[in-house]
């Protein structure tokens, strides 16, 4: 089979560069298209990131390596550039990954979408556009299908705007949706993320900040952490998502010295019916679901692994399970004030940026919306 | 006023060196008994810390300029050794940083009771102790008014033991009870803490276990920290104290990459009856209790410091506020599960450790229990 | 005696905010004049420095509890307004800890001088200057005395420039002077230093660059470590500096994950006259210099400190020494390939910035150059 | 083909644990033997490195699904055992990752030498027998040919042993051999290491004495790195190794807050024969060796990568480059008191412990020394 041309939006970021090393030997699609801000536009990738890689993977010995290497970064705000790489068969599709103020990058994407181009986004800009879907993969894959409706709405001929949500919320999500899913409702969350600094992009955290450190405030995130499960848990209902009306959640987001992996500490309180500790881990073991049995490439085999040792999970140890994919969850016990706690640790940049980005985009390829 | 002579037993640990470092200059107290384990008995105390000494404070030039520099260690095992010392004058009372099991602690502390030194204690061992009063000087002084009893339970004459509790709550009893006081019942908390490798002790946490990482468990501790409040709010019914009701807590306590200095993010459900975020502010601006009244030599002149900054308080920046004797509070906001929550920074080795048993130990000669 | 009023010109930066957090309580300087860029003028310094306070000391409880909190920020570019300030006595000289680039900065020192207001700085800008003496207070305080040729030379009737070296070349100038000092001359000297984050500045060092890494590369640090020491072992020649013959030195500078400190690993070639290890000791522990003997209120006592401990100085345990103004120096052994070689730790942003600074104006002004 | 059965001893050390990380999948080697202390012997390997898993490698999802999970740990010290496990097919010879004495692992590696089975070692104990070769497998694998010598010398049949140097100096030493292969002759060395906290074993160093601090001190490594070169360099003669009379090494060992990965900033001073800067990066950019010759399954492709960024090497960046396998370069300079200096990167536990114990291994089998 012929690999998919994609291109990246703000390619050249911290979770552009996830990108490129996580698109390196993907088995459907490949980077043919790059573009950032005007200042690295017109240099070789390589060159643009030089001394900046900082992604997890790739560029062992060198970004000139990369595929993406030799890639000239184009001006992400050209969308004439980039329509007529669609023309010339080198993008069917771009990955958003930009950073800028949320009324240019809404402004953007929606220009990439009329010029006919789909963007799987990663930037927040677009999350809370009432037709647009957020998308955890194994969470709420029927809401790619108000994608038609979208473009109605936009009078969009081929492009669309599909994002994913907050990194924050990556490692409770699942495990939640998982609980709901096999019957037991759940009233009210309070969490705790320590969060990792690749999650502010770069230069992003200032050093000084965080070495024999800790920062307890990150400019936003509680309110995403708080609202945004609310409309993956929600649902179509005529042209656009209305939210779930729960559960309700309170959020404490810090900043800690780790380069990469958010960990969660979890206090749930079911509603009537409550799953003894033993039902929960079964659940969370047998947890599968549509990315898994569509069999994408992106996909964790295990979403959910049951960690047993007392001290796991660890952001560094077991970020990486499943290629960075999984939600690895431990110390699950009794809350003293809600039903139950836990700790979760899933990987920011992967499963809560790119990777969840690529999955996105394979499920919307397995569902015939990007061509 | 001729200086007190302490000795300190477990004075080679990092608890002990921060009580070295702390009494330097002590206006009351003057260390001249150390002990430790048979390991470095008989060593001077300068070398035996040599190169492990990791107390924030002193040692600014050498071990060897420390106060207790010359003193040879003695074993703290030995209680007839500690007996002579108090003969001839040279230990009127000892503060306790033993690290020991607990079976071995409950039986030297109470070894040192016995031989009629007062024990002024770090350690958990007694902390349960039914007669034995467990003190945060700013919040239940009256519980040191057990001594008499205790002393007559053991047919002790002189000794007696007296303890703190765990550094984990240091950081939030003290506003809660300046709540409390103020009239407002507290119902629930649910506190994740972020706490210092300091608290480990020495050699302690591995720095293979930390670095890029967070270890979200902590042996006994969220057991402590949901616990031990109960006593400090409890009473003296009879012969021994009484746990308080309430409030129910449910703690997650996590290790992070800090020197010093220990982090509680905390939601809070009052009762029925609910103060606004103005007058919490105002109600903990303005707490003072008995050490301030009594203007002893350790207690901060503001015991509870509010930060306006969105991204305070922080570890590394708030810890040494009044002299690592206060808590420093920010982010106090309304939850959106509970009433409100906040962040709480304290000194775990000062306020929470050593700091926090000297201000006991000025509270009971203050109280008239130590001569 | 009434205190000298001072000015800090980038008063917000990293060095600027040290600069008031050292000042606060100077028996003989008060800082009543505060300047920063454009962005920050016109706010109170309290707010403008708000969440970004980084010094290591002052704010402990509070920025607002700084002696200079309630000052309002000038622009630094605003020369009229500092001369303003001078006129009605609110500024008697300033300290320069400005931040940016070489030729703003000479040009704006320049117009202070020019202003008539002595400029005692930490920036680069005037390293250089041939009629500027680079100070080390304990090395080479009669290069002072080139300052009434300066004023000559350039026309100015009150002001002058007087800068000090970079922060990396702070621990081993001291003890390689007092060498040299003693009749042993040095040919060549390799060293590798292990610089703090705080020397980047704030925001500076992004912590995705240095959370479990070292970066080998700081821009320009290597080409000023191994050029400094000539202008400062150099002499008045006419109207300018000469520099000394040597040392020869090569420089790998490193930046570390540490807060403050900077460590130097350091190999040293004798000349023909070699000293034995006991004979550098003695050298070193007994070297005293004008800043002792005139009693500098910021001068160390001990402006060299031995460490015997195999595992010291550290940065985290020994930067602090003698108000963080000493050199800690270990390990001092003989050197397979040279003659000896040791470790020297100081406070980048005490010693090495700010406190090199005040002492500097502390020794001008027991010396009549500042009135 | 059939893979051939090993043994490590040591197995749940640090190293020990990158060793069974490392030979998952590995195309000629199984792990069916892991042995080691009597603590814990009996227990599952999955179990008894529980939560104690620190390697980079493998566990990726749980200790459960390595390879060795199910193997019973042995006692290290039972070679009887060991011997009945060759018997059976388990084990054809034994990877050595021993962290005992000096004494106790020259006794137990010789016992199971005596004992027939082949050692390959990453202890230091046995490095400076005089019939042992200390083998970098692209620098030395002649060395190997002194294996019929030992077991003639000793008396043993099938059994030998052969090491591998310290983790310190294979950032430099293949880089060195490239440059004297290549006919330039080197003088001298100055060389400081920033060296990674997993080459202290766990627990190895404490976080408080490495969080915010580095420790320029490592017991014993600044004389392995200044004398192991010299055996590797030298010649078989006789019976037994005799050392390379150069070059003169001295080195500066410091610890750094860094998982995995050593830096050497080194300095170099040529014979009378000296390459330009151009002419050393095609050296190192050419090198091969018979590693790559071979085609050994661990060795590099690319043994030596130069990096052109300022910035790098950097360790938590470069360590993984080939695997781990390689060293990266860069900021390749003239030195101003030597010839050349340089930066240089390895991966500790890979291509210095476990990963360069394999590739001797590779070697050794290929060469027809293990059967």
């Amino acid at each position: 089979m012929e690999k998919i041309p994609v291109g990246i939006l703000g390619a050249t970021g911290m979770v552009g560069q996830q990108y490129i090393a996580l698109l390196a030997n993907h088995p459907w699609f490949e980077v043919r298209y790059v573009a950032a801000s005007p200042r690295s536009a017109g240099k070789l990738y390589s060159e643009a990131v030089g001394g900046k890689w900082n992604a997890t993977r790739g560029d062992l010995g060198g970004t000139s390596r990369l595929d993406a290497a030799s890639l000239i970064v184009e001006d992400a705000n050209d969308v004439t550039k980039a329509a007529a790489a669609v023309k010339r068969g080198d993008c069917a599709f771009v990955f958003s990954a930009l950073e800028m103020g949320k009324d240019e990058i809404t402004a953007l994407e929606d220009s990439y979408a009329a010029a006919g181009i789909p963007v799987v986004s990663n930037a927040s800009a677009n999350r809370w556009t009432s037709d647009v879907p957020m998308l955890i993969a194994e969470v709420n894959p029927g809401h790619a299908d108000i994608i038609p409706l979208q473009k109605k709405n936009r009078g969009w001929d081929k492009g669309f705007i599909a994002v994913k949500p907050n990194c924050s919320i990556q490692s409770y999500m699942t495990p939640l949706w998982a609980l709901l899913q096999a019957g037991y409702g759940v009233q009210r969350i309070i969490v705790s993320t320590l969060q990792a600094v690749s999650g502010g992009g770069y230069p992003g955290v200032p050093s000084l900040d965080i070495v024999d450190n800790v920062v307890p405030y990150i400019g936003g995130e509680e309110e995403k952490t708080e609202q945004e499960p609310l409309k993956i848990l929600g649902s179509i209902q005529g042209n656009s998502f209305v939210n779930a009306p729960g559960p309700k959640i309170s959020a404490h987001c810090n900043r800690v010295p780790v380069i990469d992996g958010h960990t969660a500490c979890v206090s749930l309180e079911f509603g009537a019916k409550k799953p003894s500790i033993d039902e929960i881990k079964r659940i969370w073991t047998d947890f599968r679901a549509l990315p898994q049995e569509l069999d994408l490439p992106m996909a964790p085999n295990q979403p959910i692994i049951i960690r047993e040792e007392p001290n796991r999970p660890q952001p560094r140890k077991d970020r990486d399970a499943e290629k960075g994919m999984a939600v690895s969850i431990g110390r699950l016990r009794p809350c003293n004030v809600f039903d139950i706690r836990f700790v979760a640790v899933s990987h920011n940049t992967v499963r809560g940026a790119a990777g969840g980005g690529i999955l996105n985009a394979e499920l919307l390829k397995a569902k015939g919306y990007l061509g």
